[in-house]
C-alpha cells in the first residue's frame, strides 16, 4: 500500500506570506484544504483555504497558475472532478499551491483572488452521489451495546465485519445550517402503543467523514493493497440522532428517520496528501481478537493506515451564548478508536462490487475514546438520559435542547510537523415545525 | 387526497396509427410510460413507448409538438427535470401525446422520430439521488419473520411504521445489465468463525418502484393528503439478495453488502397519471390490527390508493434457453399485499423533514401473495433453500445459479379499461469474478 508520501509541502519550516496563515489552528500552509465557497451574492466555485482566507482556484486556473490537469478539473461548482483525479495530479496541484503561497514574489498575482472567509458561504464540497455510514468505533459500539446487552455488547459479527449501512445523501449540510428538531413516532417501554412528536431524545455523533476519490466500476472490487488510492480525503460529520425513534424503528432494518432528517460535515476536504505526516500504526488488536480475514488485511495498511487526529465536542446553549460564556466541552480524545482503517473499510465497501464514486460519503460511526471524558454522544455520556450534564448556566442537559449550537472539532498532530485542522462542524438546535 | 383524474387518455376506444400499438400487451396508447433511451450510437434522450416503438420526445419538442413547460423539460438525458413538474403539467404532456398518437393526420410529422424499440438501448429513467426500500410486503414480512421467529413473525413496530431503509443508488442498473455474483462474508450456524467467496445463496426481491416527483425542502414534510401529488409513477424493482451475506451481516444496522451490489429496474415510467383507472381500496386491516396513525391516515387514500396490479416472476436456466424451452413461473399474484399504500410511504419518509427529491426512487420491498404460488423470492418459495424448485431441464433451484435469466413481469388490469404493462425487468447472472 503506497500512502501519500511527505514532501516540501509538509515542511514545518514553510511559511505563507498570506497574513495570519503561520500559526493558523486550522489552515496554515501545510494543510491546504479544497472546498466550494461563493462570496456573498457572488458565483459558487472551488477554492482553497490558507489562514482567515479562501483562494478562489477556479480564478487561479483561469489565470494559468495551476498545473493543466488540476485546472480542468476545477471549472465547476463541485470537487467531483479533483477528487477523481489520480492521487499524483493531485499531489502536483497541492506542490503548486503551496509553492505559489509560500512564494513572496507571487502575492501580487494572487492576492486579487483571496476571499476573507468571513465574508464566504461555504457549500457542499461535492454533490454526493451516495453516503454510507459505518460503525467503526468499537468504544462506542460497546457502549451503546451495553445499553441493550449488558452482557455481551459486541454482537459476534463485530470483529469481523466493517459493519456499515446507507445513509440519506440529500440531507447532508454543511457546518452553519441550522438543525430543525425532527418529529415521529417513538413508544415508551411501558407504553401499549406509540405516540408521534418532536424527539424529546436528541443527540450528536463524533465522526469523521471519509471523502471517496477515484471510483471502481460495478463489479470490481478495490483491494485492500489499493484502498488508500480511492480517498481524497477526511472531514468532520455530525450524525445528528433521535434516540426515541431509533430505539422503536430500528428493527429489523436499521435505523433510518432516527438518522436521515440532518447530517452536518465541516465543507473543508482535508487531502490525503495533507494528512501524510499523521499517518500512525493501527493499534493492535486486543489478546484473543480474530485476525482480520485476508481481503481486509495488509501489513502497511496495519503500520500506517490509522490516523492521528484528537478530536473534541463542545455545546453552548442560547442562555450560554447570551450571557458570552464559553461553550462547554463535552468530550475530547483521540481518532484512535477505529477498529478498522480508512482503507479496510473502503474496501470492504467494494469487496462485493458495490461501485464507490467520487465524491461518495463514508462516515466512519461515532469515534468515542475508551473513557468517559471521550466519549462521542450523549447517549453515551448521560448513559441514556439518566445522568443529566451541568452547563455553566445551571441548565442540565440529558439530550439537545432547542437553540443550543453543537461543534465538533479535529486537528492531526505529530511530533515535528505543523498541526493541521478540520475546520468547523456546528449547528444550532431550531425548534420542531 | 386528489389522486390523478381519468379523461380521454384512458378511453378503452382510443386507438393509435402506430402499427402494433393496439394491444399490445405493455404499451398500448392508453399507457404512455417515459424513459431514456438511446438509438445504438445516438445520443441518449428522453422518449415515450407506444407499442414496439420509442417516439423521441426531445425530437417532439424541438419540432414544437408538445406544451411549452414539458417541452423545457424534455431537453436533457434524464426525466428528473420531468418528473418535478406539477402533477396538471405532466397530465397536459400525457394529454397531447395520446392525441398525436392516435390522430391518423399526425402520421407524416411523427413517424420520423419512431425508433424500432428493439434497436434502442434503455438508460436509467433518472439521475436517482437516493434510494430507499421499504417492507411493506406483509406476507413477505411475516414469511421471512418466520423463518427466524416461528411464534412471532413480525416484530411490534410492523403495523405502526412502514419500516423502511436506505440502499444504494449507483448500484442500480436498467433491465438486460448482468449481475455479478457478488462475493463477501458468510458465516455457517455451526462455524466458529466467517469465510468469503461468491454467495451461494443469491435470490431476487420482486417489487415495485415509486418515482418521486416533486420534492419537499428539507425540515418540512408531505402531509399524507398531498402525498399522492409527490409521486411521478412506477416501475418494476428487483432487488437482488445474497441471503448467506444479509444472514450474518445484518445486525444491528440492516443489511449492506448482502444487497447493494445491483438492484435491477424495468426503464419505463409508468405514469401515475397512467394508473388512475387501476387505483382500488386499501384492504381493511384486519381486525385488531392498530388504526395508523393520524398523519397516516386519510380516508381517500384508504378507498383509492392501492393499486390493481398483478406481478410475476420467470425464472430461465441457460439450459433451458438453449433448449429453447420457454421460461418457468416461479409466482404470479396480485400487488395488493401492501400494508401501507405509495402514499403512506411517501408521508412517513418525509415525516421527519427528510428531504425527497425529483428521481428518487422507494422500493416497497417484496410483494409476495398471501398463498405460495404467489411469494416473491426464492427465500419464501424454497423456505431457506430447504424444498428445491424443479425446472422442465430436470435442474433444481434451491437458490439463483451462474446463467439464470430472471424477470418480473407487471400488468395493471380494471374492469372496462385496457390493461397496461411496465415492461421488462430482467436480468442474467454471471459468474464471480
Amino acid at each position: 500500500m503506497t500512502f501519500p508520501q511527505m514532501d516540501e509541502t509538509h515542511d514545518p519550516a514553510r511559511s505563507s506570506w498570506v497574513g495570519g496563515a503561520d500559526g493558523h489552528p486550522d489552515f496554515p500552509v501545510q494543510n491546504l484544504p479544497y472546498g466550494i465557497f461563493a462570496p456573498f451574492g457572488g458565483e459558487v466555485r472551488a477554492g482553497v483555504a490558507i489562514g482567515d482566507w479562501i483562494w478562489d482556484l477556479k480564478g487561479a486556473a483561469k489565470a494559468g497558475l495551476l498545473p493543466e490537469k488540476a485546472a480542468a478539473a476545477l471549472g465547476g461548482s463541485t470537487l467531483n472532478a479533483l477528487m477523481a483525479l489520480p492521487a499524483q495530479d493531485r499531489a502536483a496541484l497541492r506542490r503548486r499551491l503551496s509553492d505559489l503561497l509560500s512564494d513572496a514574489t507571487q502575492r501580487a498575482v494572487i492576492e486579487p483572488l483571496l476571499h476573507r472567509a468571513a465574508d464566504c458561504e461555504m457549500h457542499l464540497p461535492a454533490a454526493i452521489g451516495d453516503y454510507t455510514d459505518f460503525y467503526v468505533g468499537i468504544h462506542h459500539a460497546t457502549n451503546i451495546g451495553k445499553l441493550f446487552r449488558p452482557d455481551n455488547p459486541l454482537l459476534p459479527n463485530y470483529k469481523y465485519v466493517p459493519i456499515g449501512y446507507h445513509g440519506r445523501a440529500s440531507s447532508i449540510r454543511p457546518s452553519g445550517v441550522p438543525v430543525v428538531r425532527p418529529s415521529g413516532q417513538r413508544k415508551a417501554p411501558d407504553a401499549d402503543a406509540p405516540t408521534v412528536g418532536p424527539s424529546q431524545r436528541l443527540d450528536y455523533e463524533l465522526e469523521l467523514g471519509i471523502w471517496i476519490g477515484a471510483g471502481n466500476a460495478l463489479g470490481d472490487t478495490v483491494p485492500i493493497g489499493e484502498a488508500v488510492d480511492h480517498i481524497a480525503g477526511f472531514c468532520l460529520l455530525n450524525d445528528w440522532s433521535a434516540r426515541d425513534f431509533q430505539a422503536w424503528e430500528y428493527v429489523p432494518l436499521g435505523p433510518f428517520l432516527a438518522k436521515n432528517f440532518h447530517s452536518t460535515i465541516s465543507p473543508w476536504v482535508v487531502t490525503a496528501e495533507a494528512m501524510a505526516p499523521f499517518r500512525i500504526a493501527q493499534p493492535a488488536r486486543p489478546e484473543g481478537d480474530p485476525q482480520p480475514l485476508p481481503y481486509l488485511w495488509d501489513e502497511d495498511d496495519q503500520a500506517r493506515g490509522a490516523l492521528s487526529v484528537d478530536l473534541e465536542v463542545t455545546l453552548s446553549s442560547a442562555a450560554m451564548r447570551e450571557r458570552g460564556l464559553a461553550p462547554l466541552r463535552l468530550s475530547h480524545g483521540p481518532a484512535s478508536s477505529m477498529y478498522w482503517t480508512a482503507q479496510q473499510i473502503v474496501t470492504h465497501h467494494a469487496s462485493n462490487g458495490c461501485n464507490l464514486n467520487p465524491g461518495d460519503l463514508l462516515g466512519t460511526g461515532t469515534l468515542s475514546a475508551a473513557t468517559r471524558d471521550g466519549y462521542g454522544s450523549l447517549m453515551e455520556l448521560t448513559e441514556g438520559g439518566k445522568v443529566r450534564i451541568s452547563l455553566p448556566t445551571g441548565e442540565e442537559r440529558a439530550f439537545l435542547e432547542d437553540g443550543d449550537e453543537l461543534a465538533l472539532k479535529a486537528v492531526a498532530k505529530a511530533d515535528g510537523y505543523v498541526s493541521i485542522g478540520f475546520g468547523e462542524c456546528r449547528a444550532v438546535i431550531e425548534p420542531a415545525r
